[in-house]
């Protein structure tokens, strides 16, 4: 980590932020720009966007870095900043940003598809979920009977939480190997074909389409569902209308329930592709 | 139980409901007044306070069964219920009150003063404190430094929740014997009077002064405090304030976060009774 | 903790030898004596009786001090110390033994009878019973099917365990509060006058007897009885023995199968009691 | 499960007597034969080797089937069979075995390669560990420091379990997902190229050497350390021995702790064969 010293954090919600407060913490230089509509700069200073080129060794745009493929995914600023013009100011400066971009450019590296930072969010994303369940089930999640449906990686670290909660839990995943962990840690294992019983609140973190009326006439009767999969999501969300169960589609949870170390979640994965890439 | 066959619940919130409810899911006869505001009966049916003081065989009233000592306590109500006129009316039946009334009267029993009843509610209470703190804090609880004072009912069920979120789990208490229940939990024990090193959350369940402003100041810096002792509580709010600190004075969980559990736990409170007294 | 900067431990088994150790390791002169035929030392050397009184400022002795009220408990040693004698050589100063001796003496104090010395050992108390059933049983911990009775020190720090080794974990226990405890811990929670179910290994806990022939042949066919309540203990050997059941008493764990925790354990209420008496 | 409705299970240790119980209290026909020295038939009759053939539909194994090549793996047999002959009269039956055998034959099928059979094992696998873990180590495994080398099915499964029992756990892995599901449990994380500090108990679970002389002086001076890697294991046992830091090499786990449950996974496999297979 010998070239880079300094970071520009362009656009982006709250998660950039923190990123870049938690990189200064660790004595880097920062320099921040696009967050004029937000209620706090965690004790930094805005920069105008020539500032921060000037003098920031590489440039970390948020996750998605744009929505509509030509301006810069900026909710918390109150200007516009068009991507090719951005672009061709960074120049040649290394440039982290969430996804892939419709373009081309040199020294360009993503750290949303890396499979580190897919596991660190799972936690967050885990925790909205619980957060969720509280919010909206009557009951506490302590000796509610739960289903978690799917056992990667949000099943497993979601699993493991509601356990902790004091909650009677049933998980179900198709593949043996997954349902020896699931029976490993005392919880109830079910293979996803055969979904039966009644539960208080389903999580599903499948995204393909699990819970249909059928299913969810079975087993979710008086229960709160909560999908956590990407869309379309994994739950019928109009039989759960007509069948009067309270359906939630729960996304993007990890910027909304914790900015903070969602924040710390990119700096590590920016520091990570650092260390591999030699920058 | 041979002679309890009905019960009339009669005013406070959405609990008292949840307890009809469930006792008449129980099998017995369930009579309801005073929830004309509430968004939502559970499928039951309203009767007039006459019919249910005729039908039912014993009586359930709100905790607190009053505020200002001379109206029943129905904030779901748009009628005024009058203490002396409703006792009146129901005579020599047994009721069942959360806490002591300003006067006598034969054959009432108060389900709010019982140890199982405390203990109970000590889930939903540390449920509501969870719930506070993703809810406040801009990090998961997941890898905090939590610090929990008091090992009484709601420091113990609450520490081994954060724990089971995966949180850094530091419980204080004053007692010897506590602090070796503590230890064998594997989490950090220190003596309340020796609280020293930073947190990010901090649960106090004490009810006295513990967090003024030294201590406050020492442990507390960006953190978030949430005080759960009942007034005047254990935190100075207004040196919390003066420094910055985001404190919260969290209050009456149970009915607030999880009125169906707590519903739940009158109605058992209300059967030991029963069991106990031979009613 | 001015006065005292020298211990002399006499008699004992390896938990006084690894008291010594510990206090040593904290800056303490530590003289040992009575341990000629133990396997080890722990790198310390062995004093005569002499040179120890010479020259600690306080004695520690076993727990039994002894056994037949005549010598000490000294089962590592190849010597008899008579007690009256060694008690006319420590003259006046301060002595920590376990528990109540036959005769008066100034200066003396009982380390064994403290409330945070019970709490201490129910750990190994429990790890020892775990160890028990993983040597006795053919099956895993994990998935098996656990009955604790009684949910005082001992009952609450196993039932964690095994929980944390994922068995399928019931309490019984009498009173309301316990069961709502055990409940809130997500545990199956069972009144011990309504013991029902089959068990593969049963911990009894409570000393009196629970389980006698009926609940033997009703909970524990082809199970392993574990009773770690002190003599007469809860279980009916003989009727386990009728009812080909495995039944195990196991007592004194604590020294048996962790003596250097145990050795601390003694450590740590020594240090309480010079705290309290200011000694 | 049409066409198979009975099975002969031939050699092996106490696993096959277990797995031969279970099939029996499933339903199915069962013969055994080669268990003469074992203290127990579990309830169960012993055939000659012809009676076995004549009734079975399926024939099983042990795990390995063979030791030399030549004879069948039957240690609690006082007979000897050869592997051709046994072959030669089994014809065509499907035959089940824990794994490849020096030659071809159809309707074989291998159990022990089974992924779903490995996870299954990594649970007494665990309980062993854990079990050695409080057989040789003088103090608690609650409380104290232990490191898990490795984050596959063992480290997975034996993490969960030491901190179920209140140890304080670092893990240590290579790849950065892993380490961010330890830090998800709350675990220390640590990259295994940066093993540091002192540890009480050390756990190996990678099957190269980790743990030279080097690092044991550096992690486990005073340490008891046990490699669960098969041979030739991760730690440098004659380093070990020259440091004076006492080395378990614990192998084949699941057989000698829990025989009963590792039966039941050879017969969950055998199980899972069918149904692939539709036998």
């Amino acid at each position: 980590m010998t070239n880079i010293n300094s970071f520009g954090i362009i656009g982006g919600d709250k998660r950039q932020l923190y990123c870049a407060k938690s990189m200064a913490d660790d004595g880097y230089g920062v320099y921040i720009c696009g967050f004029e509509k937000c209620d706090t700069l965690l004790g930094m200073e805005l920069s105008d966007i020539d500032t921060v080129l000037e003098n920031a060794d590489a440039v970390i745009l948020p996750l998605p870095a744009t929505k509509d493929g030509i301006t810069l995914n900026a909710p918390l600023s109150d200007k516009v900043i068009e991507l090719d013009k951005l672009f061709e100011m960074i120049q040649d400066k290394p440039v982290f940003c969430g996804m892939s971009l419709p373009f081309e450019k040199k020294n360009i590296f993503y750290y949303g598809t890396r499979e580190e930072f897919a596991v660190a969010n799972a936690v967050p994303t885990s925790e909205g979920a619980v957060e969720t369940a509280m919010l909206e089930y009557d009951g506490t999640v302590n000796n509610s009977k739960c289903l978690v449906a799917g056992y990667g990686r949000i099943g497993r670290v979601l699993s493991d939480m509601l356990a902790g909660l004091g909650a009677d839990v049933t998980v179900c995943a198709r593949s043996l190997k997954d349902l020896e962990f699931i029976k490993a840690k005392g919880f109830h294992a079910v293979n996803t074909n055969d979904i039966h019983g009644k539960y208080d609140i389903i999580f599903n973190t499948v995204p393909y389409m699990i819970f249909n009326a059928h299913i969810l006439a079975k087993t979710a009767l008086n229960a709160l569902v909560i999908d956590l999969a990407s869309m379309p999501g994994g739950v019928d969300f109009s039989a759960a209308k007509r069948l009067n169960i309270k359906a939630v589609h729960a996304l993007s949870l990890p910027g909304k329930v914790a900015p903070k170390s969602s924040g710390i979640i990119i700096k590590n994965a920016v520091y990570n592709i650092i260390r591999e890439e030699h920058l």
